[in-house]
């Protein structure tokens, strides 16, 4: 079971190591399904090179291929992402604890700065309130491909 | 930047693509640091081998490597790893809303099947509520390398 794993996980991060993959993928999530010739159509690769890609995404189980006609449709299919993202949540705490340390320095900063004055201690609960906030995604950023 | 993080994710993801090097940073995970030859113990493959392993994973910046005397001690470095699954985070909703799908069919379900009991309408609630559940990583299932 986690030698089955273990292949599957090789493969799904091998598929995602390369960034022509991974901007196949990008767009394949906005779209019910796409032909080759259509998904192959903004990238700088030739088509055998999109082929080629698309096998390994194909091997990984990141997308699947229907032929109907002289058509073929590709899909997304991310679901064996979830076993990559449950492998990488066991790291998760690492940076979550960082920001949280981070979020408890900031918060105590002003305070040793302004010891003279310690009814100004209202701006230092904001400062780690707006440390805590870097903790979320960035939306934008991971829409990059 | 999209081109720098475009070669961080290959580098990431590349890394985490081979058994040996994400069973090296499940060994480091639980250790402030470990020598060279500490951390190669338990593995079947030769020291120059590991020794390549840990390039691959320096480069990409998940291990940090500090020379005591004779003494190389290694360390986890996860927070690239913040990255990766950033990335993957973005295809999330393919798979939370299967899982949905899933507990919207399982909370009617047995609906249907009791349509001369209409008062049976309980267990229904309680099948979908377990559905939701598997919806949370596995614990277990993570913890393998």
């Amino acid at each position: 079971m986690v030698k089955y794993q273990d292949a599957e996980l090789n493969d799904i991060f091998s598929a995602l190591a390369d960034p022509t993959r991974r901007a196949l993928l990008a767009r394949l999530e906005g779209e019910d399904a796409l032909s080759i010739s259509a998904l192959a159509q903004p990238f700088e690769v030739s088509l055998p090179a999109v082929m080629k890609h698309l096998n390994v995404l194909s091997d990984a189980g990141l997308i699947t291929r229907e032929k109907t006609g002289r058509t073929v449709s590709v899909r997304l299919q991310a679901e064996p992402m979830a076993h990559a993202m449950q492998w990488l949540s066991r790291y998760e705490h690492f940076w979550t604890e960082r920001l949280d340390r981070l979020a408890a320095f900031v918060e105590a900063a002003p305070d040793a700065e302004t010891t003279s004055e310690p009814a100004q201690s209202a701006p230092s609960a904001k400062s780690a309130k707006s440390a805590k906030s870097a903790k979320s995604p960035h939306p934008n950023a991971s829409k990059a491909p």
